[in-house]
């Protein structure tokens, strides 16, 4: 039925439509339905790496796969949450299942647009800024994923943050809301839309909930540049690439982007959960990784008391970074040439949401590569580091995440993580100071929170078949005879036997690694690999018996591997939504499966304690996360060698001259 | 005698010439001098900082400071090095000394040419070269430190390693000679300038040391582009700056440049031992650095076998950051708009050697700044980083560092490290692997060392006085009344009370800062801060009685802090050649002297532990190392929030519509 797709093509908008009117088909005629995911359901992997190996070698003889669509929906005004898988190509429905009550599915933005609008009528909430004495107009809801705690888990809740627009600012819809925070919290039943209690925030060192007398409204804390006395002498720095950009990106099927780069080629795929996924990614023809994504993230919050004990989001399977992906706007988000991409994704109603350049391609220039100077002659080779970035930017209510998958010519594919936006506040009282958050502005407070992310790789190293190792350097024996000046170290490599969860050792400098045992290279005969430079960080301090850690079953360790099996693509499971638990990488490492020269799975998380700087508010300046997949005796020299050296004539760069200045193409040495 | 020179302006050429000729008086009339250093010594502290308060008011009462200057030199053919200083106003000689026979002077380059052409027509060598039938005119011989292991160690010499051009390139002086390292080392009396012995390297997988009919010569392996085959793929990217660069140069004394940038101002110093010096670092006025500088970097190496239990170069110390800077190239090193700082240094003879173009300074694009998008309105508010580049390019011998300061519009300090150049390498037999180094090249072994650099910060957050502290997160007990679902956790703050030694710990998520406890934030009450970013990274592996660990006294801890007292500027120590110990920061934290609310120096290490990849080879793709210093409560809100949003009318980025490429300026959106 739609022969003219490439199996990681992503799903159509006629491949959407029929899915939802294939899933309504199963249902009485007057039943609405409320359609969480429609998405790609991906191709069995070993006829998939069948079809990419014909693909690579331009042969014909590929086999067909059937499109497959995985759906999850609500029939409306009911509580259980139904999967369901589609062949496409038939029409058939593979199965459709109603799962248990404890599983929820995500939230959506219509969803979360209903609930803002109940919140803004409700009597209760209504009552309460009566209180307060607060303008009803100025209410700024914000309603959040309600957590888990054990409490009523099955009921499908969104925990209300409220805020309000400065009244100096009422009519300005840019006043940043962030600034004042409410002292109560509306709780709504999401089945049933409705508002089930009122939850008062507490703004002490304690557990207390205030008397109503304790809010004060405080002063305005814009970010808008209309507030804002600029700085002027900024002068513009342009990126000019006057042949245009060294990429090419082939539209080859519907719905699918190959990207070519530098030696480098993957196809690009971008979905509501993962946003960006790379497929077959190859480097000069040799295959690296089948798949890449963000599988994940978690963002627990350090303030114990009710209800911020249940702040715990993960953005991408609690809202999906295909949802939240920005519209990327030419001049405001890159330098440079830009190609951008847009995408197609399901709507709750079974329609589509189209997603205008929510992923945009450009180079840019990282500085040195290398350099050497033969300081026998005074002659120095350098070369600049080009670099190929793919962005999508998310926006998750206060926060952004700037996710970037950056290429290079020396065989390095890097994930970066960028995190600004505005941090999550609530009211603290005058005079009141808590070791959980910094007061940000007068009354407000910015708890302490960690973000942890879990980057999934499905290696295929010159191969489907790879190993996870780890090397480590330890001191020689200061006693031994080959060592007696006591100066000496070596390094030993172990391969990690079964599934599991790793830690990073810094005193050790543990590295994982992927390898191809079988592959050899053909200087020094070592096994072609590629290493994960990726720094340690604190990892999830709720404890281990909390719903915190149980939910976040990729928290806990700096690596996991796991055994391939289909449709374990996200870390913390499929249904993050109001979890508890008992499904991701902890439980399918928890198999202990042989995975020495098998099909693995590694996924390598990272991540920061943000403890706020009031520097971070009103919004914060980035910061910067990186992972770096590294080439180790993959190749037989430098593979950045064959790049050609700096020059002015090719780079227009001008010198300054005494305290005048320059314009490039005007000036030069 | 020299009214017209700031405090921290560096020696100018007359005042070089001055402390030479007064040296010189000293000594009988045909005594030969070797000048080792003539170079700025900083005034008392106390005098200088009421200089610069006066300075920054604007204030022509500025005490009178005497220009003084150090000189360390030997008498030719005399084994003791002597040190002086000079007071260049009076002409008087403040102190002169002779030093014990263990401390020695750093190499220079006059010295390493005069040993290199002693080596190429040494007899030992020549009948060496000979046995092994190897052609002398191929002959390349690289002195290198000697090093220390409590051997004759009062005896000033080189260890020469031996290499040879591949005879295929004979006539070609830029073949790349590490890819044909020679298994015998003459070693070299400085002092009487005679090879003294043979050292013969060991080969295989033990210390044994082979017979010469194990020797093969390697083919070669060129990184000069002539030898390669370029990629021809890579389209131009170049760095426009219309109206020039937005910071400005001030010369206003001799050798000495005011750099002023986005509210951030500072002094540029150039020395022979640190290359690149901050001054006096302001933002928006205020204080916060007196002193910033690289103050060492130690790289010890594995192979515990002799000779090569020795090497352990202090590249700063031993050679010095000065002498070995690159001349930059324009378009070669940077792109966009550039400023070129030149320096002027002393010579062995006592003149001057002219470091053109030896820093260059440039603004770079560094990707999102901040961003926030407003999502019921769908505005999105966003600003590019744009950075302030202080670089100074170091060539030792095969390795190079790319240095760099680099300023943020968000109140930040970076300290980059780029490592590249060739690794140095050793023969070693067909057929051997050995488990501390990597073969890159046929029979080529390259072994893995350590890369320890310590940074120091000499302070004046909001004033002279300022604390050490330290912020750890813990998890709160999970049986509390306060965190009843375990999911709490709680930082707290601990002072550092004396000088000392001391360590990050990723599972407290520990990070230290530097604070001013008198200076409290207006919004938050917390001490205006900047915290130090830094990974933490596997301290010296060489055993704790070994040379290697007694002389590099700062390898052993994350930070050191100190209280300040003059000429404790170098981490391991005014001498670091041949050293045994017993100065540097280790020495001096050793006095436990109280450092709260003091006059405090932190010492900040960083590096890698570089285990070469064949990839490395023949020159290796930048390793990057950072460290950041960043604002705790120092400021009120975002420093960057004035920072003007980007716009394509200012950063002039295009469109890539389809398969078809744009050049900017003719396509939009």
């Amino acid at each position: 039925m739609f022969p003219n797709l490439h199996p990681f093509s992503q799903l159509t908008a006629a491949e959407i439509k029929l899915s939802s009117q294939i899933i309504r088909q199963l249902h009485p005629a007057n039943t609405v339905i409320i359609f969480k995911t429609i998405t790609l359901q991906e191709p069995d992997k070993e006829v998939a790496l069948e079809y990419l190996q014909a693909e690579s070698e331009h042969r014909p003889d590929r086999p067909v796969i059937d499109r497959r669509s995985f759906v999850a929906y609500y029939r409306k005004d009911h509580d259980y949450l139904h999967e369901s898988v589609i062949n496409l190509a038939t029409g058939q429905v593979v199965y459709n299942e109603e799962l248990d009550k404890v599983f929820h599915g995500p939230a959506d933005l219509d969803e979360v647009g209903e609930i803002e609008a109940l919140v803004h009528t409700d009597l209760l909430v209504l009552a309460e800024l009566q209180k307060y004495n607060l303008d009803k107009s100025l209410l700024v809801c914000e309603p959040w994923v309600y957590g888990s705690d054990g409490i009523n888990d099955e009921r499908r809740q969104y925990q209300c943050l409220l805020f309000m627009r400065h009244p100096d600012h009422a009519s300005d819809p840019e006043s940043n809301h962030y600034a004042l925070p409410l002292p109560f919290s509306p709780v709504v039943d999401v089945i049933h839309r409705r508002v089930t209690r009122i939850d008062y925030l507490p703004t002490g060192a304690d557990n207390m909930t205030p008397d109503t007398k304790g809010y004060k409204v405080p002063p305005p804390n814009e970010y808008a540049p209309k507030y804002q006395n600029m700085r002027t002498d900024l002068k513009p720095l342009n990126v000019i690439q006057p042949e245009g950009a060294s990429f090419t990106i082939t539209e080859d099927f519907e719905c699918s982007q190959v990207v070519s780069w530098q030696k480098w080629r993957l196809r690009l795929g971008f979905n509501a959960r993962e946003g960006m996924v790379l497929y077959d990614v190859r480097y000069d023809g040799r295959p690296l990784f089948y798949r890449v994504s963000l599988s994940d993230m978690n963002i627990p919050y350090a303030d114990p008391r009710h209800p911020f004990h249940k702040k715990a989001a993960f953005d991408l399977g609690d809202a999906g970074a295909g949802y939240t992906a920005n519209n990327l706007k030419l001049g405001c988000d890159c330098l440079g040439s830009i190609f951008y991409v847009s995408s197609i994704l399901s709507s709750p109603s079974g329609g589509i949401v189209e997603k205008p350049n929510c992923v945009c391609i450009h180079e840019q220039d990282s500085g040195i590569g290398w350099k050497h100077t033969n300081y026998r002659t005074d002659t120095a080779v350098v070369t600049r580091a080009r670099e190929l970035v793919l962005q999508s930017i998310l926006t998750v209510a206060n926060y952004e995440y700037i996710l970037a998958f950056i290429f290079t010519q020396a065989g390095d594919i890097s994930y970066e993580v960028r995190a600004t936006g505005i941090l999550s506040t609530q009211p603290i009282d005058k005079g009141v100071d808590v070791n959980w958050g910094t007061i940000v502005h007068p009354g407000v407070l910015a708890a302490q929170h960690q973000h942890i992310f879990s980057l999934r790789l499905d290696p295929m190293l010159d191969g489907p078949r790879n190993s996870l190792t780890y090397e480590e350097a330890h001191a020689m024996d200061p006693c031994s005879p080959l060592n007696p000046h006591g100066t000496g170290y070596y390094t030993r490599e172990t391969t990690v036997q079964t599934s599991g969860g790793y830690d990073l050792d810094e005193q050790k400098n543990r590295v994982f690694k992927i390898k191809n045992t079988s592959s050899l290279n053909q200087v020094n005969n070592k096994a072609a690999g590629y290493k994960i430079m990726v720094h340690d960080f604190q990892k999830m301090l709720a404890s281990k018996e909390s719903y915190h850690h149980r939910r976040a079953e990729f928290a806990d360790h700096n690596i996991y591997v796991t055994k391939y099996r289909p449709n374990e693509l996200y870390a913390a499971g499929q249904y993050t939504n109001q979890s508890r638990g008992g499904a991701g990488v902890r439980t399918w490492a928890g198999r202990q499966d042989a995975v020495v020269d098998e099909d693995i799975v590694v996924w390598v998380q990272f991540g920061i304690n943000h403890v706020p700087r009031i520097e971070d508010f009103p919004v914060m300046p980035v910061e910067i996360l990186k992972v770096h997949l590294r080439p180790v005796n993959f190749f037989t020299k430098n593979p950045a060698l064959d790049v050609p050296p700096s020059t002015q004539a090719f780079n227009k760069s001008c010198q300054i001259r005494a305290a005048a200045t320059c314009t490039n193409g005007t000036a030069a040495a």
